[in-house]
C-alpha cells in the first residue's frame, strides 16, 4: 500500500521528542533505552519487532506501547505483497497478531484495549467484505486514529488538570508539583498525561517548579521525564525516589502528579513501582495526590486494585547500571525483588484527571462508572 | 613509635569485611567506593589523607568515620620523628588536626563526639607531664581503645536488639525484616549496629529474611550491605529503595531497623535519606521500626530533629551511575537536590537499639537523657 501523505504522524512534526515516528508502511520507534545520551530509531517492520521493543522497553508508557503496537503490525499489513486468504483469515491473522502483541506487556491495559477495538473493527469489516485488503486498509486507518486520539486527548487531560489545580491552589500565584517515572511525549503519542498537566501549568504561568524523581531501577524520570522538562525549559530539579517525603516535609511541593498503567473501577491505581509510596507520604503531609490517565486506562471489569496483576521485571535492573544494561554495581549472588508496578489504594488518591474532566470523590469514594458513562454520553451527543 | 604487639584489631582479623586495617604506625581503608566488585585498600597516612578519605566516601557510616579520622591522626604522629615543642604544643596539634577532620563530615555526630573525648585525654596529659610524645602516646592508645568499644558496643546493640525483636514477634518462630543504608561491618569497626541486628537474629535462628534496599544514590545497600548479607550466607533480598511500601503491604517484613546519624534528645532520629519515608509507610503498615545505634550517636544538646544540619552531596550523585563516579544516567542541564540525610520524628519511631538496652516510650515519648545517665551510671558503678 502506498504512502499516505495524511500521516497522523504530521501532528507531531514540531515535537522533537517524537518517541513514534510513523509513515504510513514505516515505522520507527526512539530507543528510549540510550536516552538521553543518544537519540536512535529503530526500524521496526512487524509484529514481531513490535513485540521485542515494548518487551525490551525500547518504547515504554501504557500509552505509547498500544500504539506502537498497533502500528507494527500496521507496517507489516501495508508492506504484504501478497495475503493467500479470504478476508475472514485476513481478520483471524490480525486478531492472532494483537493477542501475541498484548502478551509483550501483559499489566499494561491500554494495549489490551486497543487489540479488543481494532479486533472489532477489523471483524466487522470482514463480515461485510470479501476482500482482504479492505480488512488490512480498515486495520492501518483505525491505527492512524488511534494515534490523533492519543494526543488530543493528552491535550484535554492538560488542559483539565491545570484548570482544577489552580482552582484547588488559588490562593498562591505560582506553586511546585511533584512527578513520578515518565508519562510525557516520550510515554504517550505525544504531550503526556501527567506531565501533560505540567505542561499545561508551566504554559499557564503557574508552575514555579517541577519535581521528578530518578524512578528507579529504570531511571525513567532522571533519564526521560528530566530530558523533557529540560527540552521544554520547565523550571525542574531530579530528586531520588527517597527523598520524597523530605521534600514534603519541607512544604517544597503542593501536589503530586502521577500516571497509571491501569485503574479499577474503585480508583485503585497501578503505576510503577513507588507510587504507593509517594500516595502515603503525601497523605501524611496532606498534599493531594493525582492520577492523570486517559479513560483507556479505566478498566471497569476489575472492580479494585486486588485483581490487578503486578509484573515482576528481571532482578538485572538493580544488578546493574542503566537499568541493567550497564556494569555491574550490586554485590555478586543477592536475590532480587523487583516488582514494575504498585498498587495505590482509592483512599489516597485526591482526584483522577481524564480527557473528559477531573473525577473527584463523593463521600470519600469515585464513582468512575457513572463518570465514564456520562463522558461516553456527552461524546456521542 | 614502635608498632605495638597488642594492636586492637586483632580482634578483627577473623572478619574478612575489614573497613578499617589498623596496625600501630600504619592505617588501610578499604575503599568501599569500589565494593562490591574490587577490595583495594588505600594507604592513610595522616590526617590529611584521612579527611580526603571521609569527605569522598572511601569510608563511611558515622561510628567507622569516627575511628578512621581517629586513626589517620594517629598515624601521623606515631610517625613523627621530631616534634620540636612543648607537650602543650603537642596538645594543641591534636586538637586543631582533629578539628579539621570533624569538618569532613559534619553531621555525622559521632566523630565530633570522639574529638571532644580525645582532645580532653590529651590535654589532660599535656597538663601533667612535658613530654610531648607522652602526649602522642596517649592519644594513640585512646584511639585504640575506641576501636575496642565500638566492636564491643556493636555486639551489645546485636544482643540487645534480636532478643527485644524476638520478645516482640514470638508468636511466629521465624520473621522477615527490612534495613536501609549500610550499617555493617563495613560502616563501623566490625559487626554493625542495625546490621548487628540482623546478624544476631539470623544467629539465633529466627530470621527468615533480610530485605535491604538499594540506599540511592549512592547505593550503599545493594553494594555494602548486600555484599555482607551475601557474604555472612544471611537469606537475603534486595529491592528499590522504592518498593519498600508494597514490600510492607504485601506483610513480607515484621519490623524495619535502620541505623542512624545522630538522635536528639526526643528522639528524633538523621539517618540516610529515605530513613523517614521507611518510618512514614511502616507506621502505615502498624510495622514496629527501630532504630539501632550506639549511645556516642545519641546528642543530647539537641532538643529535637529541628536542630540537625542536613548536609547536600553532589548533583553527580544522581547525574552518574555509581554514585556519580560512573557515566552519565540523567539528562544534561537538570537541577538536583540531593540531601544526604533526613529527619524520622520520634513518633514514627518504636525503639532506639543501644548497647545499654532499648529505649522504649513511656506515654508516647521518650526519655532518652534518663536512659543515658542511668546506662553511664550502670557502667560507673
Amino acid at each position: 500500500m502506498a504512502p499516505d501523505s495524511k500521516s497522523s504522524n504530521d501532528l507531531l512534526l514540531h515535537n522533537s521528542l517524537r518517541s513514534i515516528s510513523y509513515k504510513r508502511g514505516s515505522l520507527q520507534l526512539l530507543d528510549q533505552r540510550k536516552l538521553p545520551l543518544e537519540t536512535v530509531y529503530l526500524d521496526i517492520q512487524d509484529a514481531t519487532d513490535g513485540w521485542n521493543a515494548i518487551r525490551d522497553m525500547v518504547v515504554r508508557g501504557a500509552p505509547a506501547i498500544a500504539i506502537a503496537a498497533a502500528f507494527s503490525l500496521a507496517v507489516e499489513v501495508a508492506n504484504f505483497k501478497d495475503f493467500n486468504g479470504t478476508s475472514e483469515e485476513a481478520a483471524s491473522f490480525i486478531e492472532l497478531k494483537l493477542e501475541y502483541l498484548v502478551s509483550s506487556r501483559p499489566t499494561a491495559v491500554n494495549l489490551s484495549d486497543a487489540a479488543k477495538k481494532l479486533i472489532e473493527i477489523t471483524s466487522n469489516v470482514a463480515s461485510t467484505s470479501t476482500m482482504p485488503e479492505s480488512v488490512f486498509q480498515a486495520y492501518i486507518e483505525a491505527a492512524e486514529i488511534m494515534l490523533d486520539d492519543d494526543v488530543a486527548s493528552n491535550k484535554a487531560i492538560g488542559s483539565y488538570g491545570s484548570r482544577f489545580l489552580r482552582d484547588q491552589q488559588k490562593i498562591v500565584p505560582r506553586f511546585s508539583v511533584l512527578t513520578h517515572c515518565n508519562t510525557g511525549s516520550l510515554a504517550t503519542a505525544g504531550y503526556g498525561t501527567a506531565l501533560g498537566v505540567i505542561r499545561a501549568l508551566h504554559a499557564e504561568g503557574v508552575l514555579e517548579r517541577a519535581y521528578c524523581t530518578e524512578t528507579r531501577p529504570f531511571n525513567q524520570g532522571s533519564r526521560l521525564t528530566a530530558f523533557e522538562l529540560v527540552h521544554d525549559k520547565i523550571p525542574a530539579t531530579l530528586i531520588a525516589d527517597s527523598a520524597a517525603a523530605a521534600l514534603m516535609k519541607e512544604s517544597r511541593v503542593s501536589a503530586v502528579i502521577v500516571g497509571a498503567d491501569r485503574v479499577a473501577a474503585n480508583g485503585d491505581t497501578a503505576n510503577k513501582i513507588g507510587t504507593y509510596s509517594l500516595a502515603l507520604c503525601a497523605m501524611h503531609h496532606h498534599i493531594p495526590f493525582y492520577v492523570a490517565a486517559p479513560l483507556t486506562s479505566i478498566d471497569l471489569s476489575l472492580s479494585s486494585g486486588e485483581e490487578i496483576v503486578i509484573e515482576e521485571r528481571s532482578a538485572k535492573e538493580l544488578l546493574h547500571s542503566q537499568g541493567g544494561l550497564g556494569e555491574q554495581v550490586a554485590a555478586s549472588g543477592i536475590l532480587v525483588w523487583n516488582p514494575a508496578f504498585d498498587v495505590t489504594p482509592a483512599y489516597l488518591i485526591t482526584g483522577i484527571i481524564t480527557e473528559k474532566g477531573v473525577i473527584t470523590k463523593n463521600n470519600d469514594a469515585f464513582n468512575i462508572k457513572d463518570f465514564v458513562e456520562k463522558a461516553a454520553g456527552k461524546s456521542t451527543a
